[in-house]
């Protein structure tokens, strides 16, 4: 017998099939999963607002069609989580924010569009650190959100609600967003497969905005494959945005076959150097695995890549510090004190400096193949340099930047990146392995990422957060 | 009997011919050039610096190319004039400027390479406004260019000494650069025709830029259809280059085939309200004769170009005060007034106002051929204006501001425009006829311009500057 809990742990994939074989109903996953959330949301403060009425009837409707034979595909009727900077019209879109507590959009996100129109049931909007500015996932106007793992540590984040309704079986995918590694940190601290797709690749045509030139909008998943079902949802060129990719989709679930047989795979020393000990060999080992599953493993040297991140984030700062302008001069004390500390280093940038950021940043996408990734497929290191602290530690010595440091280069060169769970320290806390691809090469990522997981042998457990 | 001036003032296309049918040797085409260069350049001052050693080297290689049956195509042995900001690997190149006057590269500009792959033969590098950053041809480390028309008169600017090179037969085409009128502006006040190009479509790499988000290269003749043929060499992808667009080029002299029937030409009367009114009514009778050759002429409104402009100002302010912040700091003695003036205007500007103006230029961009020339192959109005002015008062009252009013903004659109001789004014002055074609479609916007010319009957003479 198929308990509720199992069912809301089912893979995106498998329920699909499921759905599919009209063995489970879209009302009956929609059911279960809202039942769980309802019973530990107010433990792991994963969504800001759920919308169990337009869930239900969502999923009534995907059961109808289906039954009239009507099925549009993996992602029909099948719950998601939607970041709650992503608008959803008729549905409050807070961005996390004291500003924006009771802001009714009236028009959907590309990106929700796409979910709502490949079939999904969204269930609910999650949990992000304020304005998406800062990776700790704590937050002043909704209190933190709690890692199923250990629920006194952070989530990570920005993408924190998302991070952890994905792994408590709060849904079976969210969507989140990466502008310095929003969806890899709390994917890596919270134990879910996530990953930021090209720069352009999807849509962030009516997404609150972090920085325009930075944000990247990507699935989070219990595994590789199911970010693929996503991706292959929401990925696509928008015609309404200028900064969207006219580059052509790749069948994301059909790239993830082909195992890691013949592919080259750097790995760069920094990054392990500067992660915590048990980080360094934890992740060490995963590198190990891919090499005994047929990967190509050399090490490489990743040079100044902390001079590209000081570079763009003039960038980063100035973009924000543009969209915030207005409410840092009328509502300062609506902001936590984290992220008006950064908006206001923003607003003080001259012009002249971030002319030298925008070059920067051009020059290095269109150069970062063949100078990060000169002759190789993939990188491989930790996703970040440390797993989940105390959310009272973090409280005190903010950790944004060091859990940043591994990720944001990514950011500033748009190339596709992972994080993947590769095994859990002796306190039983996640840690994951950033698999860094080509330029929309999201279809290599993947592939190695489903190898990982289905062929390491390290197992994915559920926390315990009953 | 042709004389050496009937051989300079010769179309491109048609010494071309004669080269290729070895009527007319190189050699004897850069020797008249260059013997008109010395006898009218210090009348006129079109070069800053003249190549004539390089010169008749390369048109004697031309000449031994030609003579064994390596004929390369129709620049091949054809005298050119190169805008001095184009940089010229072991010839100096000033830009206009004191700080570059002894500066010698040791690398072409992409578009110097690629005029030497099609067997051009440079005869030197043309004057300019100082730093490319003003309108009016006035420069104050190498005096004012002269208007071929009236020496005491403004040539326009920046791209002064193409202008005049062209029109007093000193070469059969020159390269120009466009940030907000500096093709179209000395096209129209010397006579010539000029094209700025799709933004992207031909190279900036190696060229001195003034705003890269707005620079663009591009072509000045004495006819579309020459234009057309130095397109055609200077156009495509540039891989070296961030902004070079990797759109397919298209033969361009074929292009101009074709006539004015069927071309859906907008003509937006704000812009005929702005001009002067002689100039008024000799564009006025310009559109007549378009529409009387067959095109479909309908008036339009064209709303919001000056804000367009303001927005893209912070744009070129910013990136020019990036480009000069040092040398502004470490020798503001070696700058002309009126550049330093503007160039201290950017250095203020804060970075989120130059975050709005980036948004603003891409969604621009984006739109544009939609917004402006919705259901339109082409717009037609006033290249500028007014026509030239007495130099001394362009001196007292700078000009530039006006000159540009009517061509800046489709640096922003970055959309296909030209000039093209449509008419001169009772004191003897030319006046231009902008043609304004969508993104891309360069061929139509020389088609009109090569009808105009070769079916109007709109009489070309020559300046008396003998």
């Amino acid at each position: 017998m198929t308990t509720t809990t199992d069912l809301c742990f089912l893979s995106l994939q498998e329920l699909a099939t499921r759905i599919a074989a009209k063995d489970v109903s879209p009302v009956e996953a929609t059911e279960a999963v809202l039942e769980r959330i309802e019973r530990l949301n107010p433990k792991l403060n994963a969504y800001i607002t759920v919308m169990a009425g337009q869930a239900l009837a969502g999923a009534r409707a995907a059961a109808d069609e289906i039954a009239a034979g009507k099925y549009r595909g993996p992602l029909h009727g099948v719950p998601v989580g939607v970041k709650d900077l992503c608008q959803t019209k008729g549905v409050r879109t807070t961005a996390g924010s004291k500003i924006l507590a009771d802001w009714v959009p009236d028009e959907d996100a590309t990106v929700v569009r796409k979910l709502r129109d490949a079939g999904a049931v969204i269930v609910g909007k999650t949990h992000l650190h304020e304005w998406a500015f800062g990776a700790t996932g704590i937050n002043p106007h909704y209190g933190p959100a709690h890692n199923p793992w250990n629920v006194d540590c952070i989530t990570g984040g920005s993408s924190s609600g998302s991070a952890v309704a994905v792994a408590a079986g709060m849904c079976f995918a969210a969507l989140g967003s990466d502008t310095g590694g929003s969806i890899r940190i709390p994917s890596a601290l919270c134990g879910v497969t996530g990953i930021k797709p090209t720069y352009g690749r999807v849509s962030t045509r009516n997404v609150i905005p972090l920085s325009w030139s930075l944000d990247h909008i990507g699935p989070m998943a219990r595994t590789a494959r199911d970010c693929a079902l996503v991706l292959g949802a929401i990925a696509g060129h928008d015609p309404e945005e200028a900064t969207s990719a006219d580059t052509p989709v790749d069948d994301y679930a059909a790239k993830t076959e082909g195992g890691l047989r013949g592919l080259r795979v750097g790995v760069p020393a920094q990054a392990f150097e500067s992660a915590e000990g048990e980080v360094s060999s934890i992740v060490q080992e995963a590198v190990a695995t891919l090499a005994r599953l047929g990967a190509k493993v050399e090490h490489i040297d990743l040079p100044q890549l902390d001079a590209m991140w000081a570079t763009a984030g003039a960038v980063l700062l100035s973009e924000a510090a543009t969209y915030h302008k207005e409410h840092i001069e009328q509502r300062p004390e609506d902001y936590g004190e984290d992220v008006i500390g950064r908006l206001r280093a923003g607003l003080e940038l001259k012009a002249v400096d971030l002319v030298q950021g925008y070059r920067a940043l051009a020059e290095i996408r269109r150069t970062c193949d063949d100078t990060l990734l000169n002759g190789l497929d993939l990188l491989a290191q930790p996703a970040t340099q440390r797993v989940a602290v105390p959310i009272e530690e973090a409280k005190q010595d903010d950790p944004t930047l060091g859990l940043t440091r591994l990720t944001a280069q990514f950011d500033v060169t748009g190339q596709p990146a992972c994080s993947v769970p590769c095994g859990w320290t002796k306190a039983g806390l996640p840690v994951g392995l950033q698999l860094v691809g080509r330029s929309f090469q999201e279809g290599t990522v993947l592939r190695a990422a489903h190898a990982f997981e289905t062929q390491s042998g390290v197992p994915r457990p559920q926390p315990a957060v009953e």
